[in-house]
């Protein structure tokens, strides 16, 4: 029996062993797509509790705990931190195969020094030995992301964003993280969403256009994408039910826009022309940047009304979706490749039944243009677990080129998820592993290694060509 | 090598084999769904030979003879039991792979002490030992249940019936196993059928109310759901295509209905319409009754229109459907939600692609009112055998709380079955110790024998409260 | 560690190893679906170089090439020989866990006697030394076809060829391999085509029918259908993105043909009617000839619009389409059996999503004309690998029959792919073995041999019942 998260978690075989502690240990992270925040990094936030950095807006865990059947007092309530983790602390101990039973304590061994398991009986325990550390130095934001090895984190930002926490950061020496934007318009696009004409107000005021039709839209866009991308944005990130595609003339176009504009209430089938058509011109603007295009989608978001109301969106109550149709996407990347304006693309589907299909896609826009222009992306959220990944790993493998993939990102809220990409790299290392010792793939240490180091870091580093510090 | 199907059969490690024989293994069985005849417990009905109970009304085993070829007459028709049981003795003892392989032998093990082999060189004795022992005292239905420990059974209702063999059951000391009614309304809501009018009638009848209106049927299955939960039930199954929400006004659903009474045809819209009032009503009467709901669905029926003619219904031609959309499931439940009326649920997908999505579109409607309120039902018919399970299983772990599931149920229409819970144990017991082995969970004897035994037993226990005898 | 590419590849189990050398190892194969050319068989061609048996025309490869950042001009392009094997075995020489890597290597040491590994290190070397054994006595296509003990071969042939090759291989004594045409009448169904008028141009005249009606098509398949079979056709095939069921009266189809015959463009929904109609017809004609009917669906084609322009189809442009509902999949069998016309059928789809429904939907159609009358095809194209082989073979076990399965075929365009059958029979070999060490089918050497010969060999013979030479 292997001891439970020892040096050498996961990695079952000496081949994997090798692989992980020469290979990939000590590759820096590129963490090209997270949700945190820029302000409490240049402000070097500290915690007063580990309840804060842990619990304070991780909807994982707050999933998870509802479950288990705690009350929302100790989720999101006001119950007090030291309650909401000993609640925490019980759920977690009994979650035998959920990620986040070893995200929590990789972070616990990682941060804290923490070598036992965090359950009922452990909570008090951990509850002070965290905060103490909490509160000694090195435990800041910047702290934690210097103990990680983060050679860059890429943020999410909206294109009304001011990025004045990215220019700050850029121009301190005394971080050596590049901490970039990352463009993100979803608002831009929803445009059946209650709150659309202020948001286009708020956008009117910071690009200096005003909006009256698709064309200024597009107009306002370009000039605050030009903005991002004089801050070092080179990535941007589209939140989607599915990739859609659903062509019409300008005219048509317009006219759906118009009539938002005038607060008439669209149809499913106008909604879809006019994302169809805003994703075509991003599309084409990102292409001319140089920018990559990330594709996020499979998502069905806010699906309990009632939660909704009391605590809004992002709080744990999003699914799978899986109504995903493979040829509007096609379609969609199709239409790009046909005027010669496909940037390099990011594909992630949050529903796993997609990984195969989305394999094959990209496929067939691959060229000499990069190694994997077109990436199936990590498994993401929901499937950012062992058999997520392990599944994600082996359809690329099987139906691409896994030695192009660029790997792991956090896509997380909180500076302690770096180990992610720790917990990422020991799989990778345990299904190569078991290929070679399985007489799959010959025990080639240079091949291997390069392959391994390739997918933690190298190919993102070559992929992405981010401005270093 | 391992032996075949030995005392530690699928516990392929030391742990597993502690956490089957410690935790698992003794504990009772609720069995809170399956289509077994209560008149049969009743009146303890006996067996004249292996193929009455084994081959008799077993659609499972009748698909598979059609797979290998062999002639109807030996399935549904008209050779004899000795012919018959010969034929499935061949077609079984080559079926690798299949779970019929594996119940088949548990039962020959577990009822008739038979530690070999059947097929076809074994049909006869296999036949003359089974027939024998079948002919001895404890072979009769009672003597079955009663030997595999179990503690409660859940049966398959309509809204018509009188549940007199229940009533009966209930007033019987002989019997230590509570046989309680589950609430099956699919024939009141399947208003496509050409049966539907007079299935009306019938109900009109049991229930006084004369249904003339969506609001009357209403009133009538109120009435029925009364009468079942003065006689113990505090469950309700429904079998769906896909679970449908197709909201409108009571106007609109009213329309329809009366279109229906009229014998005109329904578009399949309309029928939607109808389909989503009625399972609102009806999801919102099981709430304030307290019932847990049941909804099953991924099935298309009655593929081979051939053998419906010539056989029926449930009779092995029915089939996955992967039209399941989880955006309407998700806005079903949220609808319910929003006014505060979601019962407990559990919800079964006969798609395996749809674990994920269930796992967490669940997790959005989870809260204090239970453990795991929302639970992910186990592997179900096509997918009850030893990867439908696992995957089962680990997508509940790995999206949810496995700790809080509920557990097995036989869904079976034999006395024979329950070993199947035996197999879902030992499936259970293997994967955990699999985790725990490869160091991916703590050798924490005390939370695993938990954990075990929650989702053997303690878990379904405190989640429906059933009546005991 | 097992050695890479041994005697005992991928067979990781004792048993496993017994079964392939003592049951499959030796059995002929049955290639009853592939893509080469009878008329290069006929005039045993001979290659100058291993780049145009290996890259002339395989797209799989060309596609692996473009994930790994290849220029066009070495995959397609006007490069030389020597340099696009150079390429090539860069690319491949990293392509761990793609089917690629197995089959190059499984090709290398079958024909060529290479034992090593190839990759940049060595590509010099194995271009050296294929090159000279092409050049050798017995690696002319009839070389290679003997050598890899191929019993008999099925082709894929238009309803306008001559079956010229077909008949002159027939009358040729020197050749062991009966090589037979299949009906492949995509081009006959797919009215959407630009080219579709002049098709039937070409049909006419090689049938002696005008085509001025859906009749007169009819009438001209069928003579064409007769004439394959004077030349022992008895296997159509169908690719199509889905198989879809939209009946209607044979006014409305002669109307959407005769719209079609004036040059309209058809609706999607006229065109789901037209193709309905077409396959209903054809499904009646092989049940009344005896052939089998391949149903091959789940793939959307020629996705890249410029690629498509430059180099055509069937370039590895290609994905798996996820749009497949089985419930017209199923209405459609259920038709042609309504009227007692459901020919022998094989169900393929490329979506690996759909095992489950189609194992389920085919145990609807199954009866005694035959042992598994309809099969679910062999994992395929995108699916040919480990992965999906092992699970297609676990989901034909879990919810069918698998001893009844026919087993591979190569799908390729190359001669040197036979491998591939090796390749299956050690993934079924394999699995059977972890089974039976597993303890979950008894160690019975009898039964497994007689399983393994089955699938690898015996019962392809059975179901399809070749004419030999």
């Amino acid at each position: 029996m292997k001891a439970f998260m020892d040096k050498d978690f996961l990695l079952n075989t000496p081949t994997a062993v090798r692989l992980y502690h020469e290979a990939a240990e000590n590759c820096p992270i590129i963490d090209y797509h997270c949700h945190i925040s820029p302000k409490e990094i240049y402000e070097d936030l500290k915690y007063d509790n580990i309840t804060q950095v842990w619990l304070g807006g991780d909807h994982y865990k707050w999933r998870l705990m509802r479950c288990a059947g705690v009350e929302e007092k100790y989720i999101t309530g006001d119950a007090s931190a030291h309650d909401k983790f000993i609640k925490w602390a019980e759920v977690v101990g009994k979650a035998i195969g959920n990620p986040l039973y070893h995200w929590s304590h990789l972070e616990l061994r990682r941060y804290f020094g923490y070598e036992g398991i965090l359950n009922k009986d452990t909570a008090e325990e951990v509850w002070n030995l965290c905060n103490e550390k909490l509160r000694s130095e090195g435990f800041s934001v910047r702290g934690l992301i210097a103990r990680s090895n983060v050679e860059t984190i890429c943020t999410t930002d909206d294109p009304i964003d001011s990025l004045e926490w990215h220019e700050k950061l850029a121009a301190d020496d005394t971080i050596k993280t590049a901490v970039l934007p990352a463009w993100r318009p979803d608002k831009a696009m929803n445009l059946e969403k209650p709150d659309y004409l202020d948001y286009l107000g708020k956008l009117s005021q910071c690009s200096g256009v005003e909006i009256l039709s698709f064309e200024n839209l597009k107009e306002a866009l370009s000039i605050r994408m030009d903005y991002f991308a004089a801050r070092q944005c080179i990535l941007s990130d589209h939140g989607m039910s599915y990739v859609m595609y659903a062509p019409a003339s300008d005219e048509e176009v317009e006219a759906i826009f118009a009539k938002r504009l005038a607060g008439d209430t669209l149809s499913d089938e106008e909604q879809t022309i006019f994302k169809t058509a805003f994703m075509l011109f991003v599309g084409r603007k990102y292409r001319e940047l140089g920018w990559i295009m990330q594709l996020h989608y499979g998502v069905q978001r806010d699906n309990n009304p009632v939660m909704f109301d009391r605590v809004g969106p992002d709080t744990g109550f999003d699914c799978i979706d899986n109504h995903t149709p493979i040829a509007q996407a096609t379609a969609f990347l199709g239409a790009l490749e046909a005027t010669g304006d496909l940037p390099k693309t990011i594909v992630y589907s949050l529903n796993p039944s997609d990984n195969q299909a989305i394999d094959t896609m990209n496929g067939c826009f691959q060229n000499a243009e990069s190694v994997s222009k077109i990436q199936h992306g990590s498994a993401w959220w929901f499937n950012d677990h062992f058999t997520g990944m392990t599944d994600q790993l082996t359809s690329l493998a099987s139906l691409g080129y896994l030695a192009g993939f660029v790997g792991m990102l956090t896509d997380s809220r909180s500076f302690l998820s770096y180990p992610r990409h720790e917990y990422f790299r020991r799989i990778l290392c345990r299904l190569l592993g078991q290929w070679v010792e399985d007489g799959m793939f010959p025990d080639d240490e240079n091949t291997l290694n390069e392959i391994v180091r390739g997918v933690s870091y190298e190919n993102a580093k070559r992929y992405f060509q981010f401005a270093s510090k």
